[in-house]
């Protein structure tokens, strides 16, 4: 089995990297690299990266491009780290293709943090898009939601179902 | 969704408590309920110990006490840490049970470590439960395996399939 | 011996709160307290927060507020963390002041990140202002350096001295 | 200024390397090393390992072993890291070295722990002996404290003096 990962930004990918006038927190390299590396993993897979935005900037167009790569990629096991405030709207424009397991996850906290959720969030994600034949789904707050009528609880800051 | 969580020991709950002669290694608190604790987690779930011991050293009769545990227990949705090494036979001696879905996972360092994967071995045991309706599997080194045909191989210490 | 701790921003503090939009970096809760926390501390201290702020926005009038209470507290060991920017700035406007050890120290990644240099820094002020009777220093990469000489280097990054 | 950091073993370089027949704790490595990599350091420093030991196991032939290393190395600021349960003994062995500031730390928790005073405590030994210009000390627990006088708490864990 071969996994193909996406990095689309996010707060999972946030990091403090050293700029000219200083440091600044901003989307940096994919986050899930840094996880798969010290977990043991068994299965192929490649990461690649195809923006990296806050989920509140990403538009139409970028939602087209990655709609487009999916449909492309030979791959048909495919996990997609992107900012939470979106993930759904996202999700749904993807819809289901036809033959793909495709999973979206992310993070509360960078995985920067000592105290991320991304790596689990990632094996989560990994556990599900493992066993589904098909579809198109959220998995946060280790549970496995259907985009269609799931939406992140303002209060909470938890993806909850309608 | 309610999920049960059951420790048994092994590497993933290793710590380093106050000893009355000094410090030493040992298996501690289930390493689980930390992994939860600081991962948004939006489900219900129990955690409870059953016992606390190196893979190796458990028993016939440990085994036949957490078949037994399982099968009377109202949960459907269980997940039993445990150490690498015997992992398969005890997957294997609990077989498959109607209508429970049962995933064992573990991990190659500690909770307590920095480096290790022990948030992303669970979130990946709870993945796949999530989606799977029946039987007993094996969630290591990012793949879930039948406790029939998976092994540790001990060379690389991955888990494979026959 | 009893050390006082007073926050006044920088790296070291800088956090990842929800806000009412979402989550956002900003600098919070003194991150010194949460390295004492887990150091097996053995002296007395006290950790006040004067101000949080990124150095660049450090005023006159904020450097006359901190001057004015280090020279009325009764605290003869002082350590500072503050941003690194214009440290050196703000520990010349300190200055000597007689009888008080005052150590300046920050960070270059955030207590709330797994790569932290903050325990090693905290770590390194606490082990001079142990030993020194009098004086304004500056401990930061390992060094204890006096304001008046050193700068950061812009290429580097690092505290260097003239 | 250039250190030397010995490595003679104990809790701090504890470590889960992989052996033959599975896992198991051993003192591997120089945990110093590894602190000394992430925390931006400005000065030259060298690191060497005498020996791997748990300080109960620390002979008197070690101990001369140690004491005649230091009195032959042209470095005159030394940090030793060493177990914490003879760490007074191994001190008072070494003695005052004309010319040598010799500071001896560990930790509480291994540096591979999460919740590890490592860092903390090395930052603190270099604190020290950047600005101590002769006498072996130890520095624990945020404390600077004359071998001669100090004890390890048995009840508490902390060094304390008489």
């Amino acid at each position: 089995m071969k996994i193909l990962f996406i990095q689309t930004g996010g707060t999972i990918d946030k990091d403090y990297p050293k700029t000219n006038a200083g440091y600044a927190f901003e989307i940096d390299e994919p986050a899930v690299s840094r996880v798969l590396e010290k977990s043991f993993i068994g299965f192929e897979f490649e990461v690649i990266s195809l923006f990296r935005k806050d989920s509140l900037d990403i538009t139409a167009s970028d939602r087209a491009e990655l709609k487009s790569f999916i449909e492309t990629t030979s791959y048909k096991k495919i996990i997609i780290t992107h900012g939470s405030d979106t993930m759904p709207e996202t999700a749904r424009t993807i819809g289901s293709i036809d033959g793909k397991t495709i999973i979206f996850t992310g993070a509360y906290l960078p995985e920067r943090f000592k105290e991320s959720d991304a790596a689990f969030n990632i094996g989560n994600a990994i556990g599900s898009v493992n066993v589904l034949s098909e579809g198109t789904f959220i998995a946060m707050n280790g549970k496995l939601m259907s985009p269609e009528t799931c939406y992140k609880n303002p209060e909470s800051g938890l993806f909850e179902t309608k």
